[in-house]
């Protein structure tokens, strides 16, 4: 077992270093890069949608899409007037940097103010795996339950930014939001908490607002 | 990489080895189990709540619980009358069949009539890794979109039973079933589709039913 997790730490290393890279190159071009972790099936998709629309002639966007399998989400995100660019992992549970790299140049991506990183639906994998952002964005959805923070603390301990998502179905579940705000500031207490809903466009301004802030602080 | 891959290799061989031996002890002494396999929040354990009141005093039954962090799940079981055993991964993405030799050995399993392995919430990395269970169970709620099969195929085509959970949510989500079980049976089509609530009791009987049935298929 010790092996394995020294090819692992090897793995983890060479990856922090190509994401250095990146971190550098995105520094260079002052776009603001975020990386969204979440369970399948929370909203990461349909957050970006809402988020294209809301910033509309704001800001310049692009997607970086990353699934097991299918380009459905790409697909939605450049109806949405996203250009974006999929990459398939084959099976692999998350992101990693050197496929980042390969995006940006494989795609010629278009020096954008805002870089979004929809990592593999997965709650654990995806949060050890450095992609140069500047920040990595959870995403809790209210029918996943509100223990969902201490049950996998890692990635709540890492995001600068948890939002919570489907809002609108509030009524209908049991859901306890100050458990999950509690949960959240004991794993990382400097974190921002949203509460979004892309269906009925709640919280989807104050979202918008952080990014545009954040990516115009990069600018100065 | 083709290191790491071969790395991976060896461990899913060594994985399998010892499924092996699990299947043939619980081959031995009759007990039915099911891998219980979803994104986190799909309702997992919320299922093993209902399926143990409807069992009570028809079957036997217990439960070992993966999670990467917290013994809660363990925690609500036992209160649904489930002699739960938890194995905490510490980081780890999926149940290894190692680690359920362990639980047998360690909390000396009463032999029951039906043995549950709740996974790790995650819809990828559990999928590979062999038990010695009987059958795979896939949940997918409502609430997570009606793309998930074709976006994580591997799962759904692995899995006997999907459970299509939090049906009575169904009035206020996008979801569409006549699609799920469309990309289901294409990946699977000998697979068994079931829709549940836990919260109405819709669909928990059927759910009993099966376990009942294949439970004696497995005592004949």
């Amino acid at each position: 077992m010790s092996f394995t997790v020294d090819v692992r730490r090897r793995a983890l290393a060479a990856n922090d270093a190509e994401a250095e890279q990146l971190r550098r190159r995105f520094a260079g071009e002052r776009t603001l890069v975020t990386n969204l972790i979440s369970s399948p099936g929370s909203g990461k998709t349909t957050l970006l949608e809402a988020t294209a629309r809301r910033l509309a002639g704001r800001a310049t966007a692009a997607v970086i899409e990353g699934d097991v399998a299918t380009e459905l989400d790409a697909e939605r995100l450049r109806a949405a007037g996203l250009p974006a660019y999929q990459i398939l992992t084959g099976g692999a549970c998350h992101l990693d940097a050197r496929q980042i790299g390969k995006a940006l140049t494989a795609a010629a991506f278009p020096r954008v103010d805002l870089l979004f990183i929809e990592n593999v639906g997965n709650l654990i994998c995806p949060t050890t795996y450095d992609l140069g952002e500047d920040f990595k964005v959870a995403l809790l959805s209210v029918a996943e339950g509100s223990d969902k923070p201490f049950k996998y603390p890692a990635i709540f301990a890492r995001a600068e930014v948890t939002v919570v998502t489907k809002v609108d179905l509030l009524p209908h579940v049991r859901f306890d939001l100050p458990a999950v705000e509690r949960q959240v500031l004991s794993l990382n207490p400097s974190a921002t908490l949203l509460r979004t809903s892309s269906a009925t466009g709640e919280g989807i301004d104050a979202w918008c607002d952080l990014l545009l802030e954040r990516a115009a602080r990069k600018r100065a």
